[in-house]
């Protein structure tokens, strides 16, 4: 089967992810907004349970951290992804650094740019004009981060919800 | 904002049930294959943070418990909803009375008749054809239940989790 971990940011800040999503994502119905944290990798069920119990451990060592947002931006040349900018800071860097050690995936080839995906699979033109649209967008927005997910995927793309973790000491 | 309970089953019956969903239910976009525990009602992020600590007291005193599917069924002429049978027992009654004590919530109109949905919103000409087809088919399964999920609702009608709560002691 296979797996991820991502987190998701408040309602209000999905809605306003997915009022662009539904025409520039054609993932939009197979998620909700989110922030991968573990990109999508191969287990057995058996394993997921095990590392389960090592993502909970992981939640209980890190404490609530807020997320700022502030611009659109793009991955392009790499690939032509439109995202909604994080702003990278120690702890939700350390978190995916922890996450990712517990995982060991290969999946993880990229520097980690903390994004929540607005548009994506656009192909060149569309990719320049809708990323010309939106970077003059951006939405500057701060909010708490107090739990990740880890989720599975069905047949169809969907993603299901396996567990969520609280993040800090209180969370026990 | 919109919240409610439910739990999805294995991946293997969501990916039989999503076979079916994919042309006969139009919710199959905004919510993985799942059993209602409590019907959507409307309450407050500062309330419903109240209600995530009393759901995950509730989840302790509960042990996992097994569901059986046999038959598919349909609610006609009640609405034209067609679904997996899950059969009643008290266990999955009690923690449905449980949970809906806690939310008490007046949208629990309808006796408890735990089903995972396979269609919905058909004409009763289509619902007449489905239902003929599918009454024959059926799935004799089995699987164990050691968790429900706590969810909210988009804007766009997509459900996202806010959190899950293992059943039982050991989830501590």
């Amino acid at each position: 089967m296979r797996f991820g971990v991502a987190l998701f940011p408040s309602k209000q800040l999905q809605d306003w992810v997915n009022s662009y999503r539904k025409r520039y994502d054609p993932h939009y119905a197979l998620i909700a907004p989110h922030l991968t944290l573990v990109n999508a990798f191969e287990t057995t069920e058996e394993e997921a349970e095990t590392l389960a119990r090592k993502l909970r451990d992981a939640a209980q060592q890190h404490e609530p951290f807020k997320i700022r947002t502030s611009k659109i931006s793009s991955f392009h040349p790499v690939n032509n992804v439109i995202y909604l900018k994080v702003e990278p800071d120690d702890k939700i860097t350390d978190l995916h650094k922890e996450l990712n050690d517990i995982i060991d995936s290969t999946g993880q080839t990229y520097k980690f740019v903390p994004h929540i995906t607005v548009g994506q699979k656009l192909s060149d033109d569309e990719h320049f004009d809708v990323y010309g649209t939106l970077k003059m967008q951006g939405i500057e927005h701060e909010e708490e981060i107090d739990r990740f997910h880890f989720l599975y995927q069905l047949d169809n793309g969907q993603w299901t919800v396996y567990e969520t973790f609280r993040l800090g000491k209180e969370a026990e």
